[in-house]
């Protein structure tokens, strides 16, 4: 029987966390567990310093787990706690796309996939042009999103991921400008540049809150396909950032220069 | 004039930071900026739904910025309201090891330097394998430290990194075991398996508290150089977590199979 995670880091209160699980109904064993406030933009944490509390609520008559940790705990205490070993996990839908490589590394949605694949899970993040929870609301992003993440499931569950791709990234267009179209795409880098805003408070003393100048969508990439195109983005990517060997040639003959005293050798020849 | 900007995530307190400063002594205009609490295992987190604030204090008889920020905030407020452009950076020594892709991902120490690359700054991470703040005590230990350190920082002021690699990942072993060498490594994936220590507080209510139990060190890999030979561990690590173009094509044919109403098609040809 197929067993199927489903997580998010905007909270069990979410609605995109039920999409999901409606998405998949029928197709296996569905768990849904997930934190007990919102917890974007943690990137990749994980509670070591403290213990952790799971909590079982019911939404929509259905049982759900919480925890106060993160998206990333998430993933071992459903295994290692709950007993519950997924063969795949979804994660999402996140208010808000996550597009870019910047955005992938900051997201706490994509940190779940991620923490899935490094322990061998195939695992699909989803992301929406959205502002708030009431955007779920929306019958048509309901339909798309239920399509999209019926049709990836099934695919990874059949097939699995493709040889040298771990996760999923999926974001979802703003549905006024959705073409029916889906596009495989590679993450670009940046999706914006920092710029501080400074203000003085009560005691005029300045404090500063990150603002950003955006960047333009490159032909060909994640943000061109949602914000010029209109498309679904599926972007795969590999969590190995491990590079090939000729940087690891050019990096021992480079720091042998450089370091004395040290005998300096690469482990792959 | 090369700018060197030092951080950490072990806060400004941290003697690690210090002696990154004394490592590269004399090779450029260096600003050490780091945050006011520990904000280990923080993975990729930015601050934007709050303001940060920006306070100088004196070190040693130097000036260092402190934020109540993450590490990842120090590379922007540095460039964005300090002025201050680095040409590299440095994140560090993070008082405990950050080998294997687990970690890196984990790591507030990575993230900030993952975060310097994103804006396409070089940057190094050094961790060390040791316990606390005063284990930076150790002369041996603060000798080899500013070898490595300062080597490493002139390869890339003289050379830049090889392309294709964004960061270098550089974890220090034991003293006591140091066998005066450089290994160019690759990361492995795991560095251990979580496993929950299941107790009762007071109210006898069940709490789960994480704990690990550790993967064997695939040879070759940076796990195998610190833990096993005893070197230094130098891991150069691209930020680029997309995939090649097969997996890509492979891909665009599965999902064409799963998705009903959407024309499907790959941006990369």
């Amino acid at each position: 029987m197929t067993r199927i995670l489903i997580t998010n880091d905007d909270s069990y209160v979410s609605p995109g966390l039920y999409l999901l699980r409606e998405a998949v109904e029928g197709l296996g064993e569905v768990m849904v567990f997930s934190t007990e406030y919102p917890r974007s933009v943690v990137g990749h944490t994980i509670t070591f310093s403290r213990p952790l509390r799971i909590y079982e609520v019911e939404v929509g008559g259905s049982k759900v787990f919480v925890t106060d940790g993160t998206p990333v705990d998430v993933v071992h205490l459903a295994r290692d706690v709950l007993g519950f070993e997924p063969n795949i996990v979804l994660s999402g839908v996140n208010v808000g796309d996550n597009l870019t490589l910047q955005h992938i590394f900051y997201s706490g949605t994509v940190a779940a996939a991620i923490e899935a694949a490094l322990i061998g899970i195939p695992s699909v993040a989803f992301s929406a042009c959205i502002q708030s929870f009431s955007d779920f609301e929306d019958e048509r992003l309901r339909s798309v999103v239920k399509r999209i993440a019926r049709a990836l499931a099934r695919a990874i569950i059949d097939n699995g991921l493709p040889p040298g791709v771990d996760v999923l990234n999926v974001n979802i267009p703003p549905m006024d400008r959705f073409s029916n179209c889906v596009r495989i795409t590679r993450a670009a880098r940046l999706r914006w540049l920092s710029t501080y805003i400074e203000r003085r408070d009560p005691r005029n003393r300045p404090y500063y809150w990150l603002s950003f100048k955006a960047v333009e969508p490159e032909p060909g990439s994640d943000t061109y396909a949602v914000d010029v195109e209109g498309c679904i983005s599926v972007t795969p990517l590999s969590i190995d950032l491990n590079v090939g060997k000729v940087p690891h040639r050019e990096l021992e003959a480079v720091v042998s220069r450089y370091v004395e005293g040290f005998e300096v050798k690469r482990l792959w020849l």
